[in-house]
């Protein structure tokens, strides 16, 4: 079976460069190009890359997908920035060129997709629901983007199936301590030496508690993730906004 | 809205008398009988019961479902010893009573069938599974049974999706201290006094693990899944067994 | 060897029929009286008792101490409410009665001692510390007040050790996402249906963390702290306050 | 006030190298050697280092420290293979260089020699205890040389305080699940990708448990520990086995 032919749109960062390795190191993958800044796009198409993943920035992404999807390159994008103008303006160029494929995704670590997916299914089920997200103290935003994410998913959840607020009896409470509400969801965020980037979602019913925790101990545990985007997308076309579309979670 | 009529068979047992309360409390439903041994079943058809919770003992649990299922009552079983004989038994019952629907569940807490559930979903995408389940220490067998069955599901779905065996370098071991293997996924069994009863389930891949844990803290637990049954069998024809087939993880 | 007899005073409470209960089942004493409302205490010099364990109430606690102090009868003391005044008050009554010992214990749960025992150690070799409590979502008050001691005697000892202000770069935050600040350690707290009393103390330093939980399933728990302190106040003169001082750490 | 005059041997080595940077960074030190293989001991009294940090090879490890007592220079000792026989060697040769100190710990992890101090603190209060240490698949044995010293002096303070036997109902197990037995304490050997080097001890008594966890995330987690050595070890004469006797735990 020939290889699947890959090219690294950004492969000088502390992500691309782990992609460029992993892109090596997988069996039915061919790295046929790495670009840096300042290198040309032109590259991907002498290379004959089949898809490209596009780890640059805000500034540079929709030049770069526009190239591609003009070419019928397929993409895997962890660049941020995305605004429904921009999802807007490159659903219209897929539009023009049929079978080809995007995948957008703002966390690749299928441990990260999974326990939201999870929480979300989980959370009908239960009275109560917290977030505790736990990261290093040089983080600048509390909660993080995950965490803030994963209860709204919860909320929305709840909110969908009818459930009733949340049980809480607190009449005296120093400020803070009841955490930050995130659509009616407390966020808590730790920051402590030492960790990376974890999180705990805690359900909690009758007599019982399930607890989902993600330990994010290297962003190396991102490439399994655009590996898997990178399979999927070229057999996938359109726009795909989030990995957990390519789980089969059966 | 009209209640759910429901009874109890058991109801002077642990868990059946938590039902009777349960049922008691709930404001769809009305306890139209709570029998206890010796009662007769015809308190059943004479109390109009629409659903029956049984929870007795494999000796007694047949001619209840028997009794029911003839008489267009639903069932919700809590009771054990299920084998293929008598599951195709009772399967032949309910072909003969169109319309009649019967739930045998191993398990009713909600928390540890999503355990089970998100164990199996979760289980392809990780190179390393692991099970500690932690109980009382007046527990008589090790691994419990559901730490056995949440490994079986695991290796079924790794080995359904082509996984490779999980990385093990151990050349050195005390006996023991890699826990006992069902079907290739390790389980260790934690006895400890102030337990009740607990679960998790580990999953490991490059840079990150995912951890699902079950915490049981009073079996009142059982009672949410209980009551979900009866809600739900009345409109599932047939026989159902697991109440993961009864919650909609959409 | 003769046994320590041993009396309850507040025997009809939820605390005190435990203690009933665990004196009876103790090899080592003898249950000779236990006191409900209204009984007389002279039912403790008339019974021999040796120990009277107080679990009842700040408007009956000083009563019932000066009549044991001075019949020279051992106090373990459950009952809260103490201020400096009462105390005081109660070092000169001691003082009169010398060979008389008095165990005041604000928590009995030797888990939650050693807990904040460890805390108050660990917390100079690290530069974060953070305390999650968790409990069901009955409670009034937020943070419990085993969680707010903790944090303080953390802090306390960090301060000691000249310890640098914890680190933290957050500049974006949500109100509440931190927790709050019980004199500069952040305390977190979750209430969530299923769970009784928890507390978990986290500390981070380069590369490791360290992290203390505490897991209160029952109220039992405070037994086995009760039985200690009946055993260690009979050859401790004298005002003791804190369970802590009756653990041989050695 | 003068900087501590510090040098490392065995500075290429993967501890080495991070202890290099570590003197670098900090403020009351001044790195004054850097020995590699085949570098003259010569360079460290010529460099007037006052301790050095020993990281080599079981079989440089007697030459060196020889070196280094006799010329009154302190020794930090991280390499292993120490026998009864070699130690008494370095005692023999401290005795002969009053007021020379060397310290030798098995582990400089602060919050490895912490949990291991708190878990002998607790074992006497609790029941049951039981180990459970979690590494990544390269690990070549089970358990882990921490776990079992966990283990054992657990164990061992059990003994001294008279407790009974470990509470265990278990007639019916599978091979391996109860763990691995480490003088009666039950010892379990997790192995996930993903992972480093984690251990929980558990204890649990009536109605409550505590759980002492530590996790290494990076080998940098040994530089506070060899600092602090680094600090002590010049006003401690004679041998110290243990990184635990420089930690003042009031």
């Amino acid at each position: 079976m020939s290889k699947l032919r890959v090219a690294v749109i950004g492969a000088e960062g502390r992500i691309g460069s782990e992609a460029v390795k992993a892109v090596e190191a997988a069996e039915d993958m061919e790295l046929v190009a790495a670009l840096g800044r300042g290198d040309s796009l032109e590259a991907l198409t002498d290379a004959g890359a089949q898809v490209a993943v596009e780890l640059t920035h805000p500034d540079a992404v929709m030049g770069n997908l526009d190239f591609c999807v003009r070419h019928g390159i397929h993409g895997v994008v962890g660049t941020t920035g995305w605004t429904d103008e921009r999802l807007a303006q490159l659903r219209t160029a897929l539009a023009a060129s049929p079978g080809t494929g995007v995948l957008i995704a703002p966390n690749f670590s299928v441990g990260a997709v999974l326990t939201m997916t999870f929480a979300r299914q989980a959370a009908k089920f239960f009275e109560s629901a917290e977030v505790i997200e736990l990261h290093h103290p040089n983080k600048a935003d509390a909660p993080s983007g995950t965490a803030t994410r994963t209860a709204q998913l919860v909320a929305a959840a709840r909110e969908e199936a009818g459930c009733a607020p949340q049980p809480d009896a607190t009449s005296t409470a120093l400020d803070g301590a009841r955490g930050a509400s995130v659509d009616g969801v407390p966020v808590h965020s730790v920051r402590l030496r030492g960790l990376l980037a974890h999180q705990e979602v805690l359900f909690g019913g009758v007599g019982e508690t399930l607890t989902i925790r993600h330990d994010s101990l290297h962003h190396s545990s991102f490439m399994p993730g655009i590996l898997l985007g990178a399979r999927r997308v070229v057999s996938t076309p359109g726009l795909t906004v989030g990995l957990e579309h390519f789980l089969d979670l059966g």
